[in-house]
């Protein structure tokens, strides 16, 4: 079966001319699309869906379900250096959701008005239909255009830096801990799964970096991305990697669902770990050994459930 | 089971403060999203999820199934009146669109370029997962505030004008003639469920109307909308409403699926259809007698395929 980027590519190539042009400043590509406005300012746009058994358990608590998926779906915005507004959720539902009237939905949405609350975004708008558990959340925020974080930032030499401790959330799956007892009493390795924080609070450390993408794939395969923007390569230090407590080197490797953010530049980033630098010859090395790149591949993974 | 609306209420409830505030100049209940900038133009934003089975036929031509999808979604901001400019695809497939490679979202993307090519869009982002079919469209655009075209803006006394026969994509699905025999060669029919045009010509026409909304749930549940949101009732005569050649009476008051414009207005709309007028007295009437509004929920009508 083709992976989930081969698709994409033939998605971009049958889009054509209407990928990119004109007022969009940036097409698919990178965490969030760009569109310019006459006010100056970039609108900057993400979509995401959210699937039950994949992006979260079925069985999850509802409230926790909304907030995770909000929050997930803006940290694409923060990876951009952008300002958050508001988004707009697609929601499909089945007879599993309304067995016991609206208070799936329900609380489905007091959780996602949660998270709209901590970062200070509104949910103005949405659709309802009747099939299979499905949750698309689009999301937009705007950005002073020269602030524009991107992945295609990077060049040999820079220092690359991550933003906090990783791998809890991969350690919360393989662990098998994802339904908790209360959704009020949430452990921390769960509490990083259901409960992560999209990195708004970092906006000012980020115009010191050259470029960046957030972790939600795994820090190797993210780095890829980047490397693959940028045009190079990467060495990575296992012993400077940040690892969760209750998480292994493989979980912060290749696990994912962080949403920390993977940053690069030529100048000491307070507060962030710097784990490596990157390289001109391709590809990546773990103290100086080639190392493969693993992450989430939805057309190849089979059932893992993040 | 709880209905379509019912359930959109508790969501709304859920949202409480996070459903519109601040920039958000209108939240849920319209068409769209209206959401102020600092430039004095507002954006319009809308999402919309379409199904196989229930938004298309699953067997449907895929370069069909993609045009449709982005007209359809289109259709919301050109019943605010707005300028349309991008949107986002969030979509879900499994092994039935994969099957042959990248043949099906290649053609799918295509279907969806020619769309965005007819309106002066583009489709500058998206996400991939595999899942049972989805297709997640959130649609983009600006607009004048004091253009804006509301559900709220009926009166007593104000006209009722449709833009164009009606009927004809809900005969196409009650004749079962959904799957053409060549995506190239379709039937009027057909072309009016597979290829409708979101009603963007008629900018200047909706200067002169109070209020309007599109007619993609079916005349009668959208009229009801539009009574609702504007506190009055509505007066049809049957012999006015403009049914399209091969459909019927009760496709145009009930089928759906037109993306034509209801509009109100004091003055003469210029090659708008004048069908009737709104009423102090609350409830829908034709030729004088109580009408019952039918059309499209999602959580009551069984499997109709639209």
């Amino acid at each position: 079966m083709l992976g989930e980027f081969a698709l994409i590519d033939a998605i971009v190539a049958g889009l054509g001319d209407r990928a990119a042009g004109d007022w969009i400043t940036l097409g698919p590509g990178d965490d969030a699309a760009v569109i310019a406005t006459r006010s100056g300012l970039s609108q900057v746009a993400s979509i995401d869906t959210l699937l039950p058994d994949v992006h979260f358990p079925a069985a999850a608590p509802p409230q926790l379900i909304g907030y995770r998926s909000l929050m997930v779906s803006f940290s694409d915005l923060a990876a951009m250096g952008a300002i958050p507004r508001y988004c707009l959720v697609s929601l499909s539902i089945d007879e599993s959701q309304t067995a016991l009237g609206s208070a799936w939905v329900e609380a489905l949405a007091q959780g996602m008005a949660e998270a709209a609350r901590e970062l200070g975004v509104y949910v103005c708008g949405g659709n309802l239909t009747r099939g299979p558990l499905n949750i698309a959340v689009s999301v937009h925020g705007d950005v002073e255009p020269q602030r524009l974080l991107l992945r295609s930032g990077g060049s040999p030499g820079l220092n690359l830096y991550v933003t906090g401790p990783l791998g809890a959330a991969a350690a919360c799956v393989r662990t098998g801990q994802m339904i908790p007892a209360e959704p009020e009493d949430l452990t921390p390795l769960q509490s990083a799964y259901y409960r992560p924080r999209a990195r708004f609070d970092l906006l000012s450390l980020l115009t010191s970096a050259a470029g960046g993408l957030d972790i939600s794939d795994g820090l190797t395969q993210d780095l890829e991305h980047l490397c693959r923007a940028s045009g190079c390569g990467a060495a990575l230090n296992s012993v400077a990697i940040p690892v969760a407590s209750g998480a292994q080197l493989d979980d912060a490797l290749f696990g994912g669902d962080d949403y920390e953010l993977l940053l690069v530049s030529d100048k000491p980033l307070a507060g962030a770990h710097c784990i490596g630098s990157l390289t001109a010859e391709l590809g990546l090395r773990l103290d100086g050994e080639p190392l493969h790149a693993r992450g989430f591949d939805h057309f190849r993974n089979g059932n893992s459930t993040r």
